[in-house]
């Protein structure tokens, strides 16, 4: 079975992650997760969002996290920018590295951005075209890949069409989610199939949710079709499979398991982010789902 | 990638869930998970175990389940029997189906059986002898394959040799099991290989425990390499993720939903499962561990 030697895994926690929690997290503790998640060896954190804070409110202060944080060598620091006045947020900051979204779906991009497919790519053409100017890194989020909340199944075909378009715009790489976490390894392969039509898969991360717990066979499926960079969230942060409708990333520690066990180099020390999700932990009000994370306590008494 | 076109499920609920479980649980509602995972159309069900009821007392009444579940032309219903005392108690209840148990950590044997491994090979030898002479089927469970908590790593060649000595035991299928759910994709591959040296796999069958959350990904790995035997429990049960070292098998529900993606039949009613899922969920005393189980719940509401 070939595998990648090497693979880059995106912590998504500060931002994917918190703003899936109902405990208040004050900004120095968004700071220390950071912090932590850096000096894991991550190579790209997402450290927030500039997003309405009537609407999020865990991401009100990411300018303020983005200001205080300390920038490992090595690591890149995005924040989520989804529109003009975003980037424009996020540009005063003086972050190098930003991400944008589109979805698959028309409903959803609809009910989730106000706009549709067309107007969010039209969105997108200024972003990328301003921060691309301003020298910064652009990421693109593509949700609902594998399936719709509102339409069901998604074209593959499509998947491919719109991940072209977003590298066209300038992304320098396409995050192929799984929102609802519906995803199976052989939707995996039939998406990763589609797109490669389009674009090469050294392009395409993959950001799965584990709502069915299907996100390290999906890994273990892109990772067979040539897929190097994956999302995660430390500890699993923003999922409780317990609370309806809220189901996470997949927990890097998981992640970070499984590819370490296959021999693939990720540059991440585990002791240092299990330090990082033992601080997670210890800030919200449930139990964090990654279950490396409860083995690995538990191994210890 | 070639996947089998159809695969076998046993559900293991019954007895490796149970038998973990707290709640007191009582013959009634044994009899009817039972009878719900043959509803659902389940190949082979473990129902009990007749195992000292001093040290596991959840199958004291493993005489009285058998005799009580309706028995569904199309499934096998199997007890452990791990000694000839245990089969004595097994034959006097008509039982056609019995599972032995051996380790392929020395370390592990001693603690879980008090015999060494040539011993318990020595005590299924008889014990195979006796059964088959009475027409039954014998299942064999080798424990530890993957790891073992006293030794760590495991030989995978002496995985293939064990695998071949409980074959030519008498036993159909030999279920390659991760007690403490350390296996990752990987391990896998390296110890299906180890086993076709000396037996094919057809002969073996995949218990994986999902302690650091490896199990489904495992799955994927044994089907590629043509294993179409998996062990699961119902709901999860006999798992919780948050409790030290109480972590369960694979949820049924999330290893079909990820089979029916693939395309794979397993003669398996999701929504009958649900409904055995169901019923134990509503007689322990934690959540389920089932992703799958909490997903459409939460769809439904």
């Amino acid at each position: 079975m070939r595998l990648p030697a090497r693979v880059t895994v995106v912590d998504v926690s500060p931002r994917d992650g918190l703003q899936n929690e109902q405990a208040r997290i004050t900004t120095a503790q968004k700071v220390t997760l950071v912090n932590l998640l850096s000096a894991a060896g991550m190579s790209m954190i997402e450290a927030g969002a500039f997003v309405s804070a009537k609407w999020v409110p865990q991401m009100a202060d990411t300018a303020e996290v983005l200001a205080a944080i300390e920038r490992r060598p090595g690591t890149r620091y995005a924040a989520l920018a989804p529109n003009v006045h975003a980037l424009d947020r996020a540009l005063a900051t003086g972050t190098k590295d930003i991400a944008v979204l589109a979805a698959a779906s028309e409903t959803f991009s609809r009910r989730n951005t106000n706009q549709s497919i067309d107007e969010s790519l039209a969105t997108i053409r200024t972003v990328c075209e301003r921060a691309l100017a301003a020298g910064l890194q652009v990421r693109g989020y593509l949700s609902t890949c594998f399936g719709c909340p509102y339409e069901g199944d998604v074209d593959a075909r499509r998947v491919g069409e719109l991940t072209r378009t977003l590298l066209d715009l300038g992304v320098f790489e396409v995050a192929v989610s799984d929102t609802i976490g519906v995803a199976h390894p052989g939707q995996v392969w039939k998406v990763l199939d589609a797109i490669t039509a389009h674009a090469s898969l050294s392009k395409v991360a993959l950001h799965f949710h584990d709502t069915r717990g299907m996100a390290l066979a999906n890994v273990l499926a892109g990772l067979q079709a040539g897929v190097t960079t994956f999302d995660a969230s430390c500890g699993g942060l923003g999922g409780c499979p317990y609370a309806p409708g809220a189901a996470g990333n997949v927990a890097t520690e998981d992640l970070v398991y499984m590819l370490h066990g296959l021999g693939i180099e990720t540059g991440i020390d585990m002791d240092k982010l299990l330090a990082a999700a033992t601080f997670a932990s210890n800030r919200i009000d449930h139990a964090l789902t990654s279950r490396y994370f409860h083995a690995s306590r538990a191994v210890r008494r």
